[in-house]
């Protein structure tokens, strides 16, 4: 055990992309446990798009995190101590831990213990936030069809990934992911079973987007925002539904952020857009996470990650989810 | 009966507001009724936002108006003659009559009678396509729930002040109609009931909603998208609902169109944006004729018509739309 418990907290608002300035490491002694408390060590990190928000002075579905408070963030601990009988040494336990390597788990902070054969990058990836955003985005938001055809973005990140692959488990007609660069495309296909890619980079995905769905989009699952989501309304098939699920493309940069000039296409197409915050669904997560057990089992989907090691490189981290420097789920290894 | 058919035909498509090249009058006979049609002189004609679009060369929900061809356009036509035994001289048709003095009725171009009792004004407005628009869209689209913050824009036109009327009669907890200039303020206010006002001509839309709805907005009915729309969009109540109706706004301008950058708040507020085509609900419109007849026989609801004479005027009068020059319906009386 180390004898500090680092803690990275806000040390200022970042004005674009995180960087040096944005998270200050403080070292603090480790907590002891008090009576009903069981110490645990952080072992992983869940590393989210909207860690990203929480940073700014922005009231959205949570409240901002604090300057000078731990950086807000999903993770897996595992208990060392404690004086707490739900909890006993070597269990795994998730919650908000923050970014930082010790937490205590009591009543109060509601860290869950893991179910039992769920490893802890998966309990972040598939059966954590990302898969279940996947799932209810796509079946309960986007009201997915057999036969529609299903258009992604940020297609190898983590969510986008495992959308994908719902899709086509769930009988979609076409699954169309859209990636930045030849090597993500490449993996989406040969590796996710993704029908047809778009590389926003090299090419025009309005133009592409009439080739691959000349009959329009029926679901189109969005990421990013700005100019893909934009294309995407273009292209929108009579009923066609728009599964908000964020805006990456604006995290960084509220004020030059753009809206969407063809939404006026819903209009003409019957459409709609819906947003949604998976927090909502917590009740529900256990039928999802069974689907998805079922489909680990058989093979039929498969978790993607990124690991990144060292606490210290969680700033790092995030920003790669916005350079597009990951393909599947981001998690530091603590 | 004039010996000569006026026909507005289109004469090239406008690049902003319709102008004297838009139009021109040809005159042709009168033609003659063979056998199984009727002949009937058209009365009054419907002015719709829509029309604008159509005269675009843009494909959306109907193919655009050809060129040199009869200016398409609701109205109602009054039989003349009749080698039909459906038609009898003295009915009042309803149906795509199109800018002109004189159609043919036939089983082909689908033109209905009108129902006993229903004035040709009243079948323009609250009974056609105007009033079923503001229903369906506010009852059926939007899911209004009693209690509800409903706002609507262009709140003194056509739908929009059936809209608010509706919304009242449904129990809505506040009703905020959105319009240009005083005068409509406050006829919205005084005669029709809205709960509230908001000029936009003399009023910071964003900051008045604030303090109108400091709850949110629940229910947004757009009849005219644009700053308007992003100002809805930002004060959004959770699970509010957008109701697009029409992009006013746009009609005239597609280039300088802007999108709404706070579609963003879809996402935080799990809020739903639905676009509609009044034509789907053709089947239902009987059941909210019976209950617009039901408000109308208890004096809950008024049709408020702006009737310009001569069909001549039918171009300016479609201008009245955008200039905001009207309250209610426009209806042109041939």
């Amino acid at each position: 055990m180390a004898d500090r418990n680092r803690r990275l907290v806000l040390a200022e608002r970042p004005s674009g992309m995180v960087d040096e300035q944005t998270v200050r490491v403080e070292e603090s002694d480790v907590p002891q446990p008090g009576p009903g408390e069981a110490l645990a060590r952080v072992r992983y990190l869940s590393i989210d798009p909207t860690i990203r928000t929480w940073m700014d002075d922005v009231q959205g579905y949570l409240p901002p995190i604090a300057l000078d408070e731990v950086v807000r963030g999903a993770g897996v601990a595992e208990v060392l101590e404690s004086n707490a009988e739900q909890y006993r040494p070597g269990d795994l336990l998730f919650g908000f831990t923050g970014w930082q390597d010790y937490v205590l788990a009591s009543e109060a902070t509601g860290y869950q213990a893991l179910p039992k054969g769920v490893s802890a990058t998966l309990a972040l990836n598939l059966f954590g936030v990302t898969g279940m955003t996947a799932y209810f985005g796509l079946i309960d938001v986007g009201q997915m069809q057999e036969g529609d055809v299903v258009v992604v973005s940020g297609a190898a990140g983590a969510t986008g990934s495992t959308v994908g692959q719902i899709a086509k488990i769930k009988g979609a007609g076409k699954v169309i992911g859209i990636a930045g660069g030849e090597r993500k495309c490449s993996w989406i296909a040969d590796e996710l079973g993704f029908d047809a890619t778009i590389d926003y980079k090299s090419e025009n995905v309005a133009a592409r987007l009439r080739e691959l769905a000349p009959d329009g989009i029926d679901l189109y699952f969005d990421n990013v925002g700005g100019e893909i989501l934009d294309a995407c309304l273009g292209q929108l098939a009579l009923r066609g539904r728009i599964v908000l699920c964020g805006a990456i493309s604006g995290y960084n940069d509220r004020a030059s952020a753009r809206g969407p000039v063809n939404y006026s296409n819903l209009i003409t197409k019957r459409g709609r857009m819906q947003g949604f915050i998976i927090l909502d669904y917590l009740d529900r997560f256990p039928e999802a996470q069974a689907d998805i057990a079922g489909w680990l089992s058989t093979g039929e989907i498969k978790s993607a990650e990124h690991i990144v090691a060292g606490l210290e490189n969680a700033p790092e981290a995030l920003n790669l989810l916005f350079t597009g420097g990951n393909t599947g789920k981001v998690i530091v290894e603590v």
